[in-house]
């Protein structure tokens, strides 16, 4: 995508042919041209209007006839969306109308817009760094209280404030390290080289912390990943539809019926779940279920929550054995439940094979007859609530700042240890410019075009 | 449908969850102090902002923190598509900061709209009549160079200043009339008499050619009717799939596979046509087939163009017998073609099989390898652009207002023969009025909350 900021570009900024109007955006330097060969106002040019007044007009066909009677928004340079010269013009939502609009525009002399490049040029022209533009897609597609939140906060530059910090005590660490330089003939150690570690832990943990809020942040966006694990036709595709209430997953008695995973979100007190169902866990000679099998463990892994389902109408051994072989693929940081499904036809020796095992967390439930279901809601949303809690800090939610991040500690941590080995602080200065290097592609005072076009072409045309 | 004008209402405009943006729309007297308290404005409050402007604010959560920046497009009363006090909020198209938004203008006094209740404000405010509001829908659902032409003439009043005429010169005749009321204790005739009866007749006629045009309107509007019919297995479906370029009817070698008529549309040359393929006609025992055959004889009926399809490849006593049905079930008023299909298979002597029947336009096609389709378009385009063609007459097409002309004609019809046979005029005053009255139903002077709540709970939301 070559970005050339002379074109003037136009693309719808809402749905046509659904709601009463569309919004078609124009932006650049020919937009007010453009707008008075295409638009015949009551009264008056474009340019004698002020920017954020609104002035009425006519389009019409080559005939002479009315295409439409809109209302064109005015926006002057700098003060607009990209920082350009730009119009909103509302017309009527017919599918028609935008597409004769659009084809006399380009007649005129615009472009049609690609995908996201309204905000790139809001970010080229410096309306706003690269982690904002980010923001505003994300803003768009938040479906949470929590989830806008953490947008809203990085489209307001709350996470690129926290890298400007980040990137002032680098240069700090950088100027203490050139002082030395300095004097380095002289063989001579400053006084300050603790000042210079501390410093260096300081923004190592900074930088650590952030990407570690990616687990936090990831889990606000997408949603709390909850794997629902547990033995064959134990009733966790039934358990999946009960949450849901909808028919979302195939069941059936027969076991291995669930061989994809399937996810699916809902939202419990105000925060996002991620629900996966997996495929159930068993000897198999089935190929296609094995591969099922191996994913299912992968997802285990991947879960913050682990919901283990066994059937109370079991046998006790097998009970014991699936909740112990649920265990064995838990970790201490994952939520583990284990949800005794079935309870009407509970088994009346279950207790006594909880009563073998570590302390677990139980909770019985029929997710047939759809009882202990929400009990088992609240459950999740407790588990939940302290980390999900809507505090101040800042929240990285985008896997890009997470890989640089974490780049830049890896960066940091050599200069670190290399500090500690007595390396010269010369043959640092390359890895402390590569930790200054991650983290300005964050607010992307660092980027290529291959960068910013994988970005933006992930945006809809008129963003 | 009860409308309290004292209500100020709020609705999307556009669809939220699309695009880059959303549009809300507010409307009533509280409309400016409802923004007030919901939006905190950069500076100066709503009410000092002149109309046409746009103000730049930010709406808060309830913990003040942002739920987003928006703009605010401000219109006063009168000058507003509703009459009123009404604003625009373009905030970001996420559905969750729409629905924040709603509920706290609801919260804040607002009410959410009704389907079409703008625009029905717009009607209530004098703004627009009832056969423009009607016209903002078309305008919207227009589709085609032709349909919107129509919706637009309609919208800017084309049809409006046609009844103003035709109800002008009703209250000339109710004068004449009248006139002759006051001497009629005097038995005495006017000599203008003569002059009644030609006005009637002007009336009279103008009614009748504007509700014929309803036939082309509609045709505009929803499209050429167009019959696909023929014995089965005739490729009847296969031809539509071959129009349409996609797969749209079930196509089998099994006779009487189509049992629904199904109906779609498309544009050859500008001009929409409704194709409508239906079941094959034959002698049949099966309930449902027999049915679809009765709906084919009753859509052939329906439409403007027939295409009788026959399989080139029959005996050429089955063709014959098979067009002599069509045409015998064809009126003069409707376009036929004999589309001759299996054209790659045509049997040698189908040639003499026409030479015996009366003057048909007939044209060869294979519709399943795609050959004479092109040359079928292009007959069907020619056989339409005399009627379709883009004059300034205007066409309804509304079956609301062609209802009501035809009401109006036959009481005019009365009024008409009534003078003819002598019946004393104060007798026909009231025929008369029906007249008036039906005319005044189109533009809304006359309207019921029943005929205005059927109008507009047709309209989205929002419009």
């Amino acid at each position: 995508m070559i970005q050339n900021l002379e074109d003037t570009i136009i693309a719808p900024a809402t749905t046509p042919g659904t709601g009463a109007i569309t919004v078609i955006r124009m932006s650049g330097p020919k937009t007010f041209g453009i707008v008075n060969d295409l638009v015949l106002f009551k009264k008056g040019s474009i340019e004698e209007a002020s920017g954020y007044t609104i002035k009425f007009g006519t389009i019409f066909n080559d005939d002479f006839t009315i295409l439409d009677e809109v209302l064109v928004s005015v926006f002057k340079a700098p003060h607009s969306y990209t920082g350009e010269d730009s119009v909103e013009i509302s017309c009527h939502a017919s599918k028609y109308i935008v597409e004769q609009i659009l084809l006399k525009a380009i007649h005129l002399g615009a472009r049609a817009a690609e995908p996201g490049e309204f905000t790139k040029r809001a970010f080229t022209n410096g309306k706003m760094d690269l982690a904002q533009a980010e923001a505003v897609a994300d803003v768009i597609s938040s479906s949470s209280a929590a989830s806008l939140r953490v947008a809203m906060s990085q489209l307001k530059g709350g996470v690129s404030s926290e890298l400007k910090t980040m990137r002032e005590d680098l240069l700090n660490i950088t100027s203490l390290m050139e002082l030395e330089l300095d004097f380095s003939e002289e063989d001579v150690e400053f006084a300050d080289r603790s000042q210079l570690t501390d410093l260096i832990d300081k923004v190592y943990n900074h930088i650590t912390k952030l990407a570690n809020s990616f687990k936090t942040g990831n889990a606000i966006k997408n949603g709390v990943p909850v794997a629902i694990v547990g033995p064959t036709n134990a009733g966790k595709s039934t358990l999946l539809n009960t949450l849901l209430g909808e028919e979302r997953a195939i069941v059936s008695d027969i076991a291995g019926t669930t061989r994809d995973t399937i996810e699916e979100t809902m939202t419990i007190e105000g925060i996002l779940f991620r629900f996966i169902d997996t495929a159930g866990i068993r000897e198999s000679d089935d190929a296609i279920e094995k591969i099922g099998i191996e994913r299912t463990y992968k997802k285990i892994g991947e879960a913050d929550v682990v919901l283990g389902v066994v059937d109370c109408s079991d046998s006790s051994l097998s009970i014991k054995e699936s909740i112990e072989d649920i265990i064995c693929h838990t970790t201490k940081e994952q939520s583990l439940f284990i949800v005794l499904n079935k309870s009407d036809k509970e088994n009346i020796s279950t207790n006594e094979v909880l009563s073998t095992l570590p302390d677990i967390k139980t909770i019985s439930i029929s997710a047939k007859f759809q009882t202990g279901i929400e009990e088992l809601k609240a459950v999740l949303a407790d588990s939940q609530k302290g980390r999900i809690s809507l505090n101040d800090e800042t929240l990285i939610t985008n896997i890009r700042h997470y890989k640089a991040l974490s780049d830049a500690a890896e960066a940091l941590d050599r200069v670190k240890n290399g500090l500690g080995l007595g390396i010269p602080t010369d043959l640092l200065s390359q890895d402390l410019r590569e930790c200054l290097y991650h983290l300005g592609t964050i607010v992307g005072e660092i980027s290529t075009d291959e960068v910013l076009g994988n970005i933006f072409s992930k945006f809809c045309i008129g963003k």
